[in-house]
């Protein structure tokens, strides 16, 4: 038996797990990728719970950096990067409740070098930004192309990365507004949470009819932070199953895996990010876990774990998270 | 002669001050209100450069707190508050260009008492709130009905404020993202910066066709920084004049009154708020008053002025300033 | 009648206003000068309530950037900055006292040009510092040195700003900690609050016997934040008159002039000095003006007045604060 | 071979890992234990460099909170709170060097419940505190007495945790400054960073002869964050060997274990700490592993690890780390 068997997702899902129609959103099925996450696109797909869908996703710089001359300030239109597919319906998905999104797989696709990593002008932790506005001079521009296949990330002759993939942004769509993909907050969106990948399921406030998933920004792997503003960018054959989870209704994105739950939140200053990924944890080990909300608070002070996602995007991103075994009854 | 003939708005819009048509933007021309200032609302009304146009704006809660018993947390539901006017198209305006904005009066309508205050849950700078989240119980839930005549704002029986409106929310709409009324950033929004009242121009940049100009949030008066989350919010007649900047092309808004220049900025944390309006302020002295950089960097540290808008909306906002007459040549 | 003889200082401290001895603190009598604030130096001088001393101060660069080729990375070593005068007792000064210190005036001394200013690398709002750490490269080092008389600051050909004089650094000692002369917190330190100068009074709260009074860092005018990271720094002699107030107990400094009373705050982000100094005012409201804790933190939503005095220190400072004629019974 | 005899600390070590005297550093040889980490205090010990030091170390609440029902506010008096051993003075540190402390292991001591955690009013990440001043009532207070010993942390009948004990406060002296062992910054202080235990080394920065090394604060157990504001806090017999690193100067402390080395920030807001960490990890791989500065920033991003040590005290703390591997030539 997997552990699937025993998530939430498997348990609570309108699917409970069954198997159902494999769904293609390559880009042709695809047409016109988007970059802004709201209420007002066109779908492009409907699916049932429990279906699966394989997607191909563009890299977060839309393929048009394909050598390392190809420098983003050249060959790149704010606000037109990091396209997202989607937004799939999913029948029966009302607000209030949650989508539920498991990823299967994640394969490279096209071309070597398919990884891309860059450092763009007045974006990243260790550069003034449009936010923390500086007068300094801005960063030299880099852009790095590196081999990638599901053996490794070949970052130089010196060192090959693990080839840990995940999904940078996996998003509902907010009730009214539409967000564009570059940011993070209670919908999800560019979280870049490398938890988020093969073997994980994320669950998303559903905040419209049908949910409107959008998904997109893979990352073959990325540290901690993200800490100059990309990851090794790919494009990528990334297959998940969906399902939809009646009357849970969350405030922030939660993700799952075989050994740990986390709740998601993100914000500056990054102290908030952390503090709404704990209180929606400890809410949750309340509402769910039969813990007291202040035996739950002290014990996460020692054994909480904190994920840092994102501190580069214009919300940053942190999981906090407590291991299974200590939620058993 | 006016101060408003040497303006920039005067002196490099369309219309050169020119006086034309004047438009009744009511509650019944209006009809449907907006909470979300986006590219996907239909057009209420379009307007040459320099037309005037009378609003009546709605207060914050949506005409809903009529009385000291009409809890927000009852009678509102998120995120329909901060009801806007708008879109206005301006003709003409272009990407890249500028709307300015000249609040000619404001006056209040409606009965008595016509202001509102409230202590909302989890909402205000003293308070936790959905991301300064703690696990603390939320402050009372209160509200004040306040009488407010053009003569003052009477708050109790022991102090009477002096009437000093302002426009809470000014907008051009953002190129493809649609942003909560809620939310101040580049494109303005939910600045409430007291400033911005009765003999003050601000400028936000188009970023779409006819620039989408949205209005409302009329404040009877306000503190710095609006701490407790709501000012003395009223239903206003509020009459502007726009016009248009060929080729003016902003990152932020702006502003200009009689006396100074100020450059606003919208970030979270509140240093990173600051950070870019002296950053656009310098920036803006170096490119039109023939500042060096550095000597308008070291000039602001003796005479800079900074304005506090709010620091309890999703971003906070700062203007920073300088004196006109330290801006002759 | 003066507003003194109505001020906290002259009616609740021990010597009631009346006037007593003058003591002479030049820079012969400093000897040593101090740069960390803590209780292990040893007195300067003791005093009554009620005497008056006239400090020469030096400015922050304790006299060493004497022209404009004096590099502050050259001529300074750290943490050997913003000397300070002082430690001095006040007679009677216990813990849970609080110290007022009343500035009479503030003249120039030295020969001209007696002011500086410089941009240091890696220090400012516009720059990376030491916390807010940066790959960019750091900012031009400049000097400039300004005359300065009673009459104005000459900046420059251009532009004279006028002599507002404060006091940037004042400071009773911390009851264990010693605690370097450029950062602000509990115990005053180096606010940079142009609020500051001659015609205000300071109330320090008291957390060691004598109160342990350092002064010092002169300022000829600054603007709000000090946004380069100094201010017209000038050697100076300044007079105070200083009294102790029994059993007012203070968490942080506080200040009062003619006008207004203000509760200071020093933290890092921002927006928790600026918590910090209104949630102390409206304590303060509750405390000793008859006013109810919710109606003060609504009322000063609507009336309250921000001042930043720096976001370049260790910590960052604002005073939120009140006009007097609100405060009337 | 262990991996100690390559480490920094055992390569470059003036004892290259020779072993040397034991030293015992029980309450009694300790005497006077210190609240505040300055050159003003009067060493308790003198070691040579290699040489072992058996330290006695009180629990954070100086042994004063012994049942649920001894509350903080009433058992403890600020800042009497987290008590240090030390100085002790390492032969030969000079100002520029560093220090090397190797954490060989730490063993509980007195009698059971000997572990304490305690939600404290007005303190932990969740709750309004000094600076993060809100109106909000306090959380109520807590006291949770816990048995300890090296087997595991028995937290409830439900939920046993790993002993996983590491030394939250550990310092070496700043130059003029005494600050109170709750606050963490470039001299160490109050870390509280997981991976401060046994097997690892931390290296601290010189900034008075001979260091003035304190210690104290030993935790059996800490979620990244340390989210209510303490730890499984408890009194420690915790062994340690020193080294003196000559003419190798350091702006942080940094900590190098079996399989990576970590450099450590401490700053508010939180993505400040982060910063610094990063930059210094960095400027680390670029000055000895022959890495290129833009290299160093890119490959992060892809495979850098986040260390959440606190984000409760004065300021946060956090490690940036690189798996040693990658450091290979």
């Amino acid at each position: 038996m997997s552990w699937l068997d025993t998530s939430i997702m498997n348990t609570r899902g309108v699917a409970r797990g069954a198997s159902a129609t494999t769904h293609d959103l390559n880009e042709a099925a695809q047409g016109t990728f988007h970059f802004t996450i709201g209420p007002y696109s066109a779908p492009v797909l409907t699916v049932q719970p429990g279906d699966r869908i394989v997607v191909e996703t563009r890299d977060a710089f839309n393929g048009k950096v394909n050598t390392e001359q190809d420098l983003p300030s050249k060959v790149l239109t704010m606000p037109f990067v990091n396209p997202q597919n989607g937004p799939i319906m999913i029948e029966g998905a009302m607000p209030g409740d949650t989508i539920a999104v498991y990823i299967e797989s994640m394969a490279p696709r096209g071309p070597n070098p398919r990884g891309t990593c860059c450092m763009i002008p007045d974006f990243g932790a260790l550069s003034g930004t449009a936010f923390t506005a500086l007068l300094a001079e801005s960063l030299p521009e880099k852009v790095r192309k590196i081999d990638v296949d599901e053996e490794g990330v070949y970052w130089s002759k010196r060192v090959t990365l693990p080839y840990r993939p995940h999904i940078g942004t996996l998003s509902c769509s907010p009730e009214i507004d539409s967000i564009n993909s570059l940011t993070p907050d209670q919908h999800g969106g560019n979280m870049d949470l490398p938890d988020m990948g093969p073997g994980s399921i994320t669950y998303l406030p559903v905040r419209t009819e049908g949910g409107r998933l959008f998904i997109g920004d893979a990352h073959a792997c990325q540290g901690d932070g993200e800490v100059c503003g990309t990851a090794v960018e790919y494009p990528s054959t990334t297959t998940i199953r969906v399902d939809v989870i009646k009357g849970w209704k969350l405030e922030w994105p939660r993700l799952e895996n075989e050994e740990m739950i986390l709740a998601i939140g993100s914000a500056r200053p990054l102290e908030d990010a952390t503090r709404i990924a704990y209180k929606e944890l400890i809410l949750w080990m309340e509402a769910e876990f039969g813990y007291d909300k202040w035996d739950a608070y002290m014990m996460l002070s020692q054994c909480g774990k904190v994920r840092l996602g994102n501190f580069v995007d214009p919300k940053y991103t942190v999981g906090a998270g407590i291991l299974k075994k200590y939620l058993a009854p």
